[in-house]
């Protein structure tokens, strides 16, 4: 079992770290508000006054934080972590930011030995939870196997999207395509519903046919159609708005950067800022369907 | 077996005509050209020399047209297929039209005592030529089930979409969102592949993850990524774009009749138009990549 | 003076009739509602009991109706405007319709020798009172020259655009860009006053370059730019949301008739459709600013 | 008369900089390119060998370079213009960059005593060449007095947009407004001719009705309908595609930093990036009319 250092125990860090304590792993952790850091002591790990500290004797690093900015600050900034991490530690970074500060933070860290992968995952809290995520790795292969079964005690699959960045990348490339089946979707059902067919009756032919997607198969916007599905309570919890709103953000920052055209991706990030800034961004993202009937979410 | 009217021999007709003789009914076929009768002739259908003549005696009347006007003409017009058909005869069209269209046709049959069914198609040629087609049914439950074992000799799903140009307006949904999925897949892979991602790689992590659909699954659109995709033999064959501009035509005037909002419908109809403007219609539909890309089609 | 029949005396058809008494005119009206005929008829016309018996002696006869099926039915259907004008008499509807409604009944009224114009009108209920519309006209040049005086009485412009059904097509290109105009310069603002420009001053530097068009002319949607612009009056009044919604609708249906590739248009018509269904219909259509800005106005 | 110092002798910087001669000021200047000092050299400028070198006398430094990595570059880099100029030398930047760039180098600036402005232009080398720019000025109004009348030897209106960064910001509004008016008349001029219109009739039309914008009234897209416009000449020179998606980048940037909603202005992005893509980004930015007919331009 690896000594890890755990830092950033927000609503997705604090489920993860559990599970890593679940599978036996010794844990330092971190996080700026104390209450967090006493949970996951409380829980059984060793909390750390800062950072700096977490990492000094740990083998493997793992932080989950919110933007570049925080990142870039922890690993080279007055976080210290690449300072004070002892040389061959890998550090591996779970947060959702611009490739570019991925690779910023790798440069610096292979600088001084460090491996680093970007590990951005997919399946939020539930799946945090529940140790089902998926995680999107840029980096090198070797790290990554030693990362993989560290990364299994959190998440159900891990996949090698490429060199440092490309997690993130592929990332924000998977979500700006869900982000376009979301309100493709829904357009679909709300012009069948518009001409008196049944949701539920459309949805099964389009899940047999060629329009079969992910939306319709696990995550039906229409409510009633799904028992489980956000849908069916009102839209609340499952994936918020504002992340798929910084997803599409990040994705749109990337197209600008490479010159690559994406109208209908462009489209999908004007729509959902639209819908989080008429505040709904603390809904589930498929709450934007009655964003496109013109409904309310009051 | 059902004496069965087949009328329309085009490149979809044709074939689905020839499965109904190899599953042992008998069949009276009709076409404005003479050489495709004949084709069906010689191999042992009867070849009517009119609509209506080829109607008199069936029990079932099958038409595979181009356009609402050609299908109102055949069986309310010119045609005379509703005057000549015998009180009981079960007619089923498997043109993609306009459900208005498909509604007029069905009113003017019921008025005679002839139940009518829309019956449109997806699954293209290839479908056609190997029984495997899906059905999607507008009409009343009692002859779809009369139906039922026809069409399933010429494919493999059977859909009830609800009333009289259910099936229509369930086709024309399905295939909006497949033009959805195609062009939000293809901007994905573009980004992917601009920032140094490996298009099967990154086509991976999205087929194992939210952003999974039909595209990825079958019919991935980036040259060498799927061997028998159309995007292996330069985009010929296929669905042609031109059927996918048609299909999103049909879904526009659906959305503009019921006052649905359909931004990235809309645009997916926008990008069609301007690829088969700039003569690619006659390509495969997943070539709206290359139009994506800037690419041009040489 | 000509001795004319009008008939349609909603918000549009009333100021319009008025001031072709005002003009010296000998009139003859008629609506379906009973008093919209009396505030007429207590102003100096003759009140009919029905169109037919309206138009009986009418040199002219002019009419403003919402659709192009209440047109057909005016002229063509149990209205029997065309069976009861005597040959010769000028027929110029001024409802914004589809060009191929107008163009049906331009042909019907020429079969029976009676010319015939499409003539709508922009300008909304404060030009119609203050006769300052602006006519776009479709049809023949002759009995366009015989009209012009006519419609000069009601409006300030009378604009020729072609022959039957251009001066539908000519009015629905032109509001086409009109909301293209208005969610543009929208955008424009928004951008940068999320910046912290003034929207005053960014709308002179706009007016004075190359961005200049009407919208920030005479229209401007920005609370506080313009006192006499709807955005001063919380958007009340004006040209509403539903009636832009409507000319979009027109345009995106002729659109799809002729193939062109319309990516703004209809995107303009997709987020006006949504405005309206937040039941933001009723007011100018400068208000889908706020929607832009995730805004409501309850 | 004042002493300038001119860096960046490009296809807009070397008629700027005539312009200032031919006005009777003192001019130095520097490029990297030697034929382009020594074409101002012979005109009367003295070309110094280094940027540093260029300003060390000047009262006043304009620079006219393509990106903002090149201006942080030339004042706080290894241009050394920062450490080079004396105390209160006017720094004017004509380039259009993002206004964060602009706004880091105004810092940097001001914190030596170097009053600086961003003054990015429109007008083209058109506009360059007849000294008819429009500048777009960002910075302290105290400065911008001083500078007036140099902006004036080389254009018409010098227009304060508000603090450091602004002229930026407002040139980019105002860009991307155009660009949403470009298209959105392309695709007004091309439905009406789809139906039959003349274009010259319906751009009068439009031009007289609430469709007026700038692109009507200068810079007609539509081949034919404009004698000096670029579409008369194949769309040669002009305001290049290249340069209209540029500024559609950094709106778009400045969109997503701000989390503003641009739906027209990001499908604008989309179109010129996949027009410029095909090889048209040479061309004048109103050849989209021809990618919006699905036309190719060889």
């Amino acid at each position: 079992m690896a000594k890890i250092a755990f830092i950033g125990l927000g609503n997705m860090g604090a489920p993860m770290a559990s599970n890593l304590l679940k599978a036996g792993h010794e844990l330092v952790v971190f996080d700026l508000v104390p209450e967090a850091r006493q949970k996951l002591a409380d829980a059984g790990a060793f909390a750390a006054d800062s950072a700096a500290e977490a990492v000094e004797n740990a083998t493997v690093v793992i932080s989950m934080l919110q933007t570049g900015k925080q990142v870039r600050d922890l690993y080279i900034g007055s976080g210290q972590v690449l300072t004070s991490a002892s040389a061959g530690t890998l550090l591996i970074d779970c947060s959702t930011i611009a490739a570019e500060d991925a690779r910023a933070v790798a440069q610096a860290a292979l600088a001084l030995d460090l491996p680093f992968l970007d590990a951005p995952v997919s399946g939020g809290v539930a799946g945090a939870t529940a140790a089902t995520l998926t995680f999107i790795v840029g980096g090198e292969a070797e790290p990554l196997e030693t990362a993989r079964p560290i990364l299994e005690s959190m998440g159900r699959s891990v996949l090698h999207a490429g060199g440092h960045g490309a997690g993130q990348l592929g990332k924000m490339c998977n979500n700006m395509l869900l982000g376009v089946l979301m309100i493709g979707t829904c357009e679909a059902l709300n012009l069948a519903v518009a001409h008196g067919l049944d949701p539920a009756v459309v949805s099964e032919i389009m899940k047999s046919s060629s329009g079969n997607n992910w939306v319709l198969q696990v995550y039906n916007p229409f409510p009633g159609v799904m028992a489980n599905a956000p849908a069916a309570r009102g839209y609340e919890g499952g994936f918020l708005g504002d992340l798929m709103a910084k997803d599409l953000m990040l994705a749109m920052n990337a197209a600008l950067a490479s010159g690559t055209s994406t109208p209908l991706g462009s489209m999908a990030r004007s729509l959902y800022t639209m819908h989080c800034a008429n505040g709904n961004g603390g809904r589930d993202f498929s709450s934007i369907i009655l964003f496109l009937q013109g409904g309310r979410l009051d």
